[in-house]
């Protein structure tokens, strides 16, 4: 019965996508406007539907930051109305000709952004995600199923609910966005392989390798953010001081947040103990290494510490004995998200940027800067940390694929091969007329 | 001990891929030149070892189009020479920047390609296919592992020896392209998910399956090509004719022949007695549904047959009703691989072309022109069915990835929350400095 249910939310879905895979773009914008306004609208039942997930939260004793990122006020409002409309305003990124090559007289080939099909997105507790995800994939031509946090369950329904509402007030099929609310349910969606394309989990490590073991569908992992720092030997103090405690503390529970420091031995006697006045005033918990431990006041860090993402004021810190040791613990223990060197060296940063096998190598700027909104993009449906497709902050582009359309008027193999036509691969400057 | 091998074969491609990742386009070109160089100097090396594989062959009573494709002599020979020097003159796909902008004052963003990592490629037997995607892999910074088909073993082993003197002269690590030999090799790869990025598995639908099933790593599937030619009640009996012949029997054994005929109950009648004509002076064994029956000679097919690659000279044929029934048959059976339209009235081949959902949809034309050659990609790693990184003929451009570089001078989150700082997203007109 269970598995009955989910294929057939899966086989709506799929219906649903063959119709807005062939909207406008007006007719998709039109959805989005319709949800900003539902959303004021009904704003009081979202608070409410809120204030009873909070409520829960409270009794569960869930930790504070997980508290903030549940929380839906004004002010998260705000944001995700501000964003509906902003989405709206972003050229369509479907139907737009990519590249365009006469192969032959008479025969035109054309490489046309399309949307991909039904994707599944599993995320954490932040209920404005639901808004962030669902719009994207409707901007994009694509059908969603969603599964939310647990503890955000009744403020999702409700949004969930408002969603389908400004999709059916448009002409579209309440299927295009669904939402799953079972564990169950997302194990039985890892079987769907014939009618969903694409699995974006967000979440722990484990968690997204457990999709991967469970499914034959394509999975764009969003895994741990192990983001690290690099104080090179040429860094200036004040500038490095800076960026590793916004990047460490500015919002800690989020995935582009710094958990390990890795400082050259020759700055660290002068750049750890100023350092240490910084973070102990937003008190975080510093684990150091030996060499470490002989310059500022530390816990031991051990090697499991390496592998942590925090997501908390603690912060691990390494003594490296050159930039290549930086590079190879980074390659190693990292999560291949978003790495910085602060140097003012441009040849260290150079190896840096391109030996360091990341989404984002940054130079000389704080962590917290990896986001799709930040990186205008628009908004982020995930942060890609595999290397194809997507990587890194994955926007509208991300929700895209593209098809070969092929014009001619009979061409055929053989008359190629007889040499009767030639190739001409002269590039078109030309949209695609169909 | 066989483990143990396999690991160090794998951490020796990614050791070789750090070194090739950051060669210029110039190093890496001059592997191509030399590689061309060496085939050709040791042409009667390489036509000896064919000459083994193809006895052995013959011994098993191989089939005559798999013959075909396990043969390399000078007219290959020749050919992918001319391939290696085409490819050394395309434009270099690494560190280009695909988009520039600056996010605040002083910070900027700069999306740049770069290349995967290390890519494990499983072939069929055509030995030809060693150099293509060795060159492939070369010329975009990537490391590979091969596994070619058991028939091909002599060649392969001789072409993968000049591949590495060429790697070597030209001062880089013969570990770059190494040669896989048994199915254990490959069972053992699956499992080295830290060390291999990518694998493009080329064969059956099952095959690609059990790749999937096996391995966390990402695959780009390049599975049965059963492609469909769909004959319109507006088409022109002659054009439609034409196409057929073509798709069909131009070179049976490709993914990109013609398996499976649909034919509008209209047209039928008139078409497909020429066509017969036509198919039969190819001797292709015609299997047809009832309605077919009614028609021409034939075999009669079951339900089998709509998700058969037959490879072969053999066609199965159905009678549809509309333009829908034709795309839904395609969507259910087809392999996402190419799909042709053959009529005279645009809007049915638009309605065809925005519906069907592959890589390739075509109007008018054999489906044999789905190759990276034809479509001026220079050449092919594979053909992708599914829909993610690449679709379609994957060329340099598929064997790519991108980084995001951030170059700032000390900009902070709390700087751009507080307000002190704006977002200004400019759209900048130059390359990443570094």
């Amino acid at each position: 019965m269970e598995m009955k249910d989910l294929h057939e939310i899966a086989a709506s879905a799929r219906s649903a996508f063959y119709q807005i895979s062939v909207s406008s773009a007006d007719q998709r914008n039109t959805v989005l406007s319709a949800l900003a306004r539902l959303l004021t609208q009904n704003k009081d039942s979202i608070f409410a539907a809120n204030q009873t997930d909070l409520d829960a939260a409270a009794a569960e004793d869930l930790a504070a930051p997980l508290l903030h990122r549940l929380t839906f006020g004004e002010e998260k409002l705000d944001q995700v109305v501000r964003g509906l409309h902003a989405l709206a305003d972003l050229p369509d990124p479907l139907n737009k000709t990519l590249s365009a090559t006469e192969i032959t007289e008479g025969l035109k080939l054309y490489r046309v952004s399309s949307p991909i099909g039904v994707i599944g997105v599993i995320f954490e507790s932040r209920p404005d995600a639901l808004i962030q995800i669902s719009s994207l994939c409707i901007k994009s031509g694509n059908a969603v199923l969603l599964k939310g946090g647990r503890e955000a369950l009744h403020t999702n329904q409700v949004l969930c609910d408002l969603v389908s509402q400004a999709l059916e007030d448009s002409g579209f099929s309440a299927s295009t966005v669904q939402l799953l609310e079972t564990r169950e349910d997302v194990a039985q969606m890892l079987k769907e392989d014939t009618l969903i394309d694409l699995i974006i989990p967000r979440g722990s490590n484990s968690f997204v390798r457990y999709i991967m073991d469970n499914s034959r569908i394509p999975v764009l992992g969003h895994s741990d953010g192990i983001c690290h720092v690099y104080v090179d030997s040429d860094a200036d103090p004040e500038t490095a001081c800076r960026i590793v405690t916004d990047s460490k503390t500015q919002y800690v529970s989020v995935c582009n947040a710094l958990e390990t420091l890795l400082v050259h031995v020759d700055i660290a006697p002068v750049f750890l103990p100023e350092l240490y006045r910084s973070l102990t005033e937003k008190n975080v918990e510093i684990r150091g290494d030996e060499q470490t431990a002989k310059i500022i006041p530390c816990v031991p860090a051990t090697d499991k510490d390496w592998s942590s993402e925090y997501l908390d004021y603690i912060l691990s810190i390494k003594i490296v004995s050159s930039l290549n040791d930086a590079i190879e613990h980074i390659n190693r223990y990292g999560s291949h998200h978003t790495d910085c060197i602060v140097t003012n060296n441009s040849e260290n940063a150079s190896v840096f940027m391109n030996t360091v096998d990341s989404a984002g190598v940054y130079w000389n700027v704080s962590t917290r800067f990896a986001d799709g909104f930040v990186y205008g993009l628009g908004a982020e449906v995930g942060i890609a940390t595999g290397k194809l497709h997507a990587r890194g902050p994955m926007g509208l582009e991300g929700l895209t694929t593209y098809k070969y359309k092929l014009i001619g008027s009979g061409q055929t193999m053989e008359e190629m091969k007889s040499g009767k036509r030639q190739y001409t691969h002269i590039p078109l400057q030309e949209n695609c007329p169909l």
